[in-house]
């Protein structure tokens, strides 16, 4: 006896093709309970598999679209992931989440698994190790047969599609903004990645310093890798030095900084004063009220799946590049007048 | 001219049909830069897509797992993805995280999707909707042709591989603690869902408060829906009338309360005392010690992947339900002497 089809089941329960093709799928259709019941006891008993008749439907469109990103505990990429498949969801995609944990042959991997797995197009933040294998990774995605959308962390010689925000002109505002409290001795607690995000806030950094005519010795930078541990590790390290504020380039870092404060008693701003970057602890801080950069996380993802969808339905043949400006969130963390 | 194959391309870059297959698929092996540009040149100028390699090896094993949780930006469940997600890369799988959004369609849908897509095994955190839908989820579940493992939240009744944590007795250590430090007007902010977690944990209160012969009013219990706002709004209520302690079944909603009480000037536990449930905002606060009820999420996660590792691996045949028992972590955001 061969495999059994939806035409044999049709068949033996009475009822159309369709009908159950419908029921298997658990559509809505207008067959009886007592209908419905018969074709799900035969297609268990003769063994169908609701996964055959996927098959059939694996080359044509899946209405499923993917995301890597690096990290999904961060909160900034969550509250991303969130938005976007809300996003996808109204427009009728379901979306995969995959997590590279911020490891290139990880963005590798998955890229080419989640094509192979049939889905609609990707959405992609490349991991921070992505940005040292630029060549490699450029030659894979050129040669993806689904459409990609870089959001984040773009390469900006890449002509794609991709959305991402002014990282140099986020830190400058927010270095700025100090500056015109009367701080001088600001620190930076940043991330290196070549020619990524976390490298151009260091730069806007510096534009800022430099332009209010303020040194910037080595030790008042501090390298993290925007986790919470590494923002705690910097203030421990800045503490024993004479700075009065710093500039931090990611919110959790600036978590772990701020729970190295508390713990040695001091408070913000009227002991230290902090700026972050990403505006996404407003929710979780009862106590500070965090000056930081805010990148609208909502707007992002809109216009990625925008992106995604012109280019699914066909509508533009040429890449867009959108680069949206963050916005400093001014609050009560950075004291007017500093005291050392 | 048919679609072109390895094989041809093979020929014309004067290299064996492997060297390009594993030049294709970006794997490590001995062929002189030179050698792999012209084959990467070939590929792309003939149109050889990945994906044609990609569909051959879509029957076979895809060492892809997926995750279907209900919401990824609460912080309780992007732990969990983060933990399984590093447990399954061990293990040598990707991971695809998906999001219900606590809608059962979604679930269905969902499940149905990834099937079809040929993931491995499929670990679900059913949404709370789902409970309603026991019946049409099971049959779905049952007819399942890749391995499931339900997580955190299961169905008692549902012979399967499952792991999840014993509600009731995290909730009634909570109260009883509460109740121990001489407090006996004990609000509870909890969620109802059926025969779920959540009602659960509203039973190990009840039971907690019958033990120490306190009476509940209707007006103690507070129904939110596992989101900051609503345990903004519970605390809103509850200042309204005569309670000294709340019992809150999750963090998110923790987090409101307790944002809703220093919007007040209330101090925890000077002012009100909190207790908490999943012991997800310890990195997030930086005052408050909060108690909380600490489920071990990677103890969980481990458990989950050891389950579906077994299945993958035809170890064991009989299904196994594991359930652990929370943790109560104490810390000081109980008042030992209530003053009202």
């Amino acid at each position: 006896m061969g495999r059994v089809t939806i035409k044999d089941i049709a068949k033996e329960a009475g009822v159309s093709a369709t009908a159950v093709s419908l029921i298997l799928r658990e559509c809505p259709c207008r067959i009886s309970a007592e209908k419905k019941a018969l074709v799900r006891k035969i297609a268990t008993e003769r063994n169908y598999s609701v996964n055959q008749m996927a098959r059939s439907l694996a080359t044509k469109k899946s209405n499923m679209l993917a995301l890597i990103l690096p990290d999904i505990q961060n909160i900034f990429f969550s509250s991303l992931a969130k938005h976007v498949e809300n996003y996808c969801r109204q427009a009728g995609y379901a979306l995969l989440i995959a997590s590279s944990g911020d490891v290139y042959a990880n963005d590798k991997e998955l890229l080419r698994n989640l094509e192979a797995r049939g889905v609609d197009g990707i959405f992609l933040i490349v991991s921070n190790e992505s940005y040292q294998e630029y060549d490699e990774l450029v030659w894979q995605l050129e040669g993806l047969t689904v459409p990609y959308v870089l959001v984040d962390r773009v390469y900006p010689d890449l002509n794609c599609d991709s959305v991402s925000f002014d990282n140099e002109e986020g830190a400058y505002q927010a270095v700025r903004y100090m500056l015109n409290q009367g701080h001088k001795k600001i620190a930076c607690v940043y991330r290196k990645d070549g020619t990524g995000s976390g490298s151009k806030r260091l730069d806007g950094y510096r534009r800022a310093m430099l332009e209010y005519g303020c040194t910037v010795p080595a030790e008042y930078l501090k390298k993290g890798d925007y986790r919470l541990e590494s923002g705690y590790a910097a203030a421990e390290a800045l503490l024993e030095i004479n700075t009065t504020a710093a500039f931090i380039c990611n919110d959790m870092m600036t978590l772990g900084f701020l729970k190295k404060l508390y713990e040695q008693g001091l408070r913000v701003p009227k002991d230290y004063s902090v700026v972050g970057y990403d505006d996404s602890l407003k929710e979780f801080l009862l106590e500070v009220q965090l000056t930081s950069v805010s990148q609208d996380i909502e707007r992002l993802s809109g216009i990625a799946c925008e992106l995604m969808l012109e280019r699914l339905d066909r509508k533009r043949l040429e890449p867009r590049q959108v680069v949206l400006t963050p916005k400093l969130i001014v609050r009560k963390s950075v004291a007017s007048y500093p005291k050392h």
